[in-house]
């Protein structure tokens, strides 16, 4: 059986559904992670679904899907736009990455417009909400295929 | 039966295949509109596959979409990091906006980072070549639908 | 009898009236096209008015306009803010040149606020909508005759 | 009848006619007061035409156009590109606001490029001299009556 | 009775009274708190005084202080210049929310000139040391209250 | 009796409660005055209340502080942005200076982030309304009573 | 037989002897045309020889030369400084690609400065007006025989 | 005789001598006039010798001596950095026009390294405390009889 | 017997000798630690080496080290880009702090040439491998003796 | 007889043919040398070839040409970027100038887009190795026999 | 007798008179030198007046006069704006430096605006011509005179 | 016998320990070159040791060591931020090149923070004073071995 898929997700995340619904839909964390499991199940990979508002253990994570995992799904959050930490983790990263943002950051502030784990990532899927997460798991899936 | 749904191409795609394979891939355009197409179909909709060199023309294309389309898939190439013209034809388009590019425009020059294009699309995918113009198709038939 | 008025406009403005009212306003093109001629033959000029959404026909239109125009009105639209090539052939023009905007664009996005056609235009009438028009019909004429 | 039209003029007009003329033309002032009074007066507008190097008493003729008066046309000159008090002023007036002046300053020092005044005013006419003055004053009372 | 106000402190606040005296004074972090919960207590109001060097800590607190608390009085210390993290934190609390900085940083270096934590805070004091925390507690009560 | 506390009130500030009371609130400037004089009277204080809409006078009644007050309150209003002058007059004055603002300039346009003023206050406070006045005295008897 | 040359002239250069001739020289586009032709065919190449105000003309014919040419001769002209589009084109050119400007750009505005060209040419010659288009004939053809 | 020199003094120099005395000497305002005045009248010329902390009243004064003076002498302090109405008036004077500076606006904050005042300039001494002043007038003189 | 040193590594360098080898060298974290705690036993000093991914973290052992090391040897790794809470910790460090990189971060990404703690350190080595960590400790020990 | 051409060689280019040779080519500077002065000999001019790695001589030896050459072909190489002194050499020099580098600037490094010596220059002629002194030759030439 | 007035002159300044006379002026070096010599030997002082075009000539002679001058005049010319070299061998000089321009450089280039040499000067003399000279001497020996 | 190290050292380093002592340190250049030169010596290596004011100096003794040296210290003070000729006559060094800064230049001014020279060094020790020139000896010889 494949390794499974590492869906990480960064600070704030874990009050999806109630902060700023009107950015970030009604759907909450728990919601999104029953379904995105359900999708990749079927595909025939397990999920390894995780949140955390701490930068160093975003780290640790990615170090620790660098060994056990089939690919990388994440959604850094905030500190996509600050954090250098997180883009050398993964750089170090073998398996696909693919990052994922629910809302299109690039109609928002300026700060949020430049993400450090871009550089890092095989492809970017924002602005699509939930639906994201979605296609990032048909992505890396398909990715990591390509990569057998 | 529903609109088709639009996906524009922009300047130089016509050498997809041919030109720096190792950024854009060996698939050929017309490779990727049958592949697309099949998937539309699949879920009952019909595609307009363009392709332009011209900035006026792309413009004219998105004009008749927003009259005829059910969703705009753009991959507006160099014209997405300097054409307002195509912004302000995007903005005056109700149906969904999926903006995809092949390569991680991220990754590459500074330039390129910034696309006027993602400030009137609703989402973006980038980075995972052909693929991401499948996950186009998934995302605008989603949207589309969503908002019937 | 004299050379006509050139009054060109530049990519969308076919969409007047119908893209974004709040901020074009509710008049169409062809009503404008109407009135600024009426205005202008009350005054004893002719009018060649026209639309593009390509920035090479603009430049075409205003070479045209260079030998047998009496005066250039120009609302560029969006190549206003990106167009060197319109820049230059307005420069080669020696017939009054008015700009022209509906908006007000200094209080819209910050890439809106510069404009390359301003440095060859001798006025810029912006905000007042299609009144604006009316105003520059006035200039273009008064300006004309003045160097007769 | 119908309040006043101010027309509010800031450091060194009071030169206008001996100063740089090759820029500012040879009308003076008071020339260009009694040629708009009488094109107000015309319409069925009376004019109050004021002049002052102060900032501050910019803002205190704003304040009092704000209740006194039926719009504000205002050259602030020098003042267009500094005073945050004089866009403060402006953006408390509910009547028209038409911004003029009389050179081009989008041809001039990159100092002059951007007018605070601008983002409060409903219209802006910049570079074509005092022929810029009667087409604010029409603009003026075209807005006034259109908001009656 | 009323929610605890949460008074939250970042990083290096704990040596407070021993760091650069000259910039941050002499009273301990511990001083500080006895100080503001007796001012809080006597306007009948708990108070929940932490620190930590940590981010995500902080991060966690503001969270918590989204349920519990009345109103949230934050000096996020260097965090305040790079932490969107906590800004997005913020922006998910409706309680009230005050910003606290002992020293002027306005003064110091250019760093320390932007904080995140002012685009999400109600009010923002800076540079009057420990009287600013009561000074905090003060406007924070005040405010709870007029949200009642 | 001690020496006044001067509050120094920039442009615009006479049309308080009249202007833009989504951003500035509803009490007027006359209202904030008896309130603040009863403050400080309360403490033992006089004040000496003014506004005005020229940097130049401000900066004399600066200069006058500077002799005859027990510290200085000022809310530059537009000119805390612009004004060395008044940055150089408060660097003279060796009593507490306060800074004000009513509404959070952080929050508002990039140009009024930044203050002069700031650089020669002790403390700073802003967004709370008039309560930030309230606190502003409270601040200045403070310090001023720690320096005698 | 070898290729032809293609020389590919941009936007306003088809006013050449007629626009701002003490910038360009007196020389019509027609007569360059005669001249370069004839000393390509001294050495033995053929040439095509094109003007457009169109960038996507422009990006046409470079796809054109890509395949059908011994060697591009580009003066994009305006175009040079804004085409992300030409750029992408000629960077998908294996043959020879010599950029000229006729003017020296670097003494002209700054937005004349920067060519997009350049980092897709293999050769850069500016400001010896008529006589660059010689020199660049002579440049393309060494460089062709010795890629051959 | 001839016509005086204007002398004139920006804001806060009315403190000479008592503010920041580190930076700007011990001598009072009054101390430099009698010395400028003596130096001057020793080479035949008379002086008008004026402050004022208001930008207004200098553009009156330069207005005033644009007719009146022989030469002007300006130190405008702080309004050097903001004042483009002082420029403008500068711009339109033909006599000699000298800036002086006591401190050495080079080593201070950046936001005083640029004076809009040099761009309008014949001569500019700094740093020369009040020295300069004496400098100034030398060479005011020295340049009004080369002039006549 | 003397204080040890504290030698902090940030993130990421749990990895060294795995991850990117061409830039950080093939020796792990371990093998390095024993190498400079012989040599700075050979030295009579003991180390206290630490690596963690978290910078809050890394600001808790850096106040330890403020109590009870010798002196500071940090490799902040990533965060010296970004964490302005170590340079916070490492002003109130009285004890000599060096800096160290293993890779010459001044050949790298831009955003790598500007390092906070830089602004707190003593000394700074970098780009020589793991042989930078031994100048380290014989830097460290020479200014810790040097002050004792 | 005419005077000679002078061909100025700035610093590290005695390297040439040792130095990076991917870069700047296998070619000697004395081959190099040869090669023109047979060129220019055929076209009956002399030459004067030298190099220097100092700015001071460089700018000794353009003002010798400036009295006796008839011509200055000068690559400055890094000097180009950093020297306004040979800049000013080159702006009192009223025979042709060239300028010539062998490697294409545009395409490396940010620092060496920006060349001092353009300002001067009649010509540029870059990227084209050793090719780019014979053209500069015939330009040289060219010019100094049109100006005679 | 007082050590001597060492007066240096930067690269291109052995050309005056010759180069550029609109903005340099018709007199010669050597007049300048005759004339400022006759001027500090009439008050005691004699002169050490030099010219090179070598920046590191002129870091030498600034070193010289560091121990055998009583001051020193620096027109550093073109490096001015680009050497630190000279700037750092300023700062190690005790005695009075006066940075003296011929031309007003802040009516020039943007390049020539700010000089490295005015943060090691005690003074700035600019735009006055020769006649700078002159003031400068005196200022150096008012300065020097004070100092001992 | 290995080739020496060359040790070299750029402007003003001759006034070491006369020059602000406070931050360059009470030892002369000739102390320190007898210091390294003995601990090179100690470790079978010759060491070349220079001081010089010039530029292009520097340049030819890199040019030299290219050649004849085991490997490269340079100091090259003010030229390290002005310098391109220094970079890339250092780019042409095969043997190990070790950069030195006595003061710790991040803690400097804003212009001395970057370092051309560091771009072409394998490491850079900074702020250590006259013992980074040791630790600099023990690096050069160390990486001079591993590439025997």
């Amino acid at each position: 059986m494949p390794k499974p898929i590492y869906i990480l997700n960064g600070p704030n995340l874990n009050l999806l559904g109630e902060r700023e619904p009107h950015i970030y839909g009604a759907e909450t964390l728990q919601d999104l992670e029953k379904r995105v499991a359900a999708r990749a199940k079927a595909a025939g990979y397990a999920t390894a679904f995780r949140q955390s508002n701490r930068e160093g253990e975003l780290v640790d994570w990615i170090q620790e899907a660098r060994e056990k995992g089939a690919a990388v799904i994440i959604n850094a959050a905030a500190y996509s736009h600050t954090s250098i930490a997180i883009l050398d983790a993964l750089k170090a990263v073998d398996v696909p990455v693919i990052e994922v943002h629910l809302s299109n950051i690039h109609r928002r502030e300026a700060f949020r417009h430049h993400s450090y784990v871009s550089a890092a990532a095989d492809g970017v899927i924002v602005g699509l909400g939930p639906l994201g997460y979605d296609l990032a798991v048909d992505a890396a899936i398909s990715l990591a295929k390509s990569r057998e």
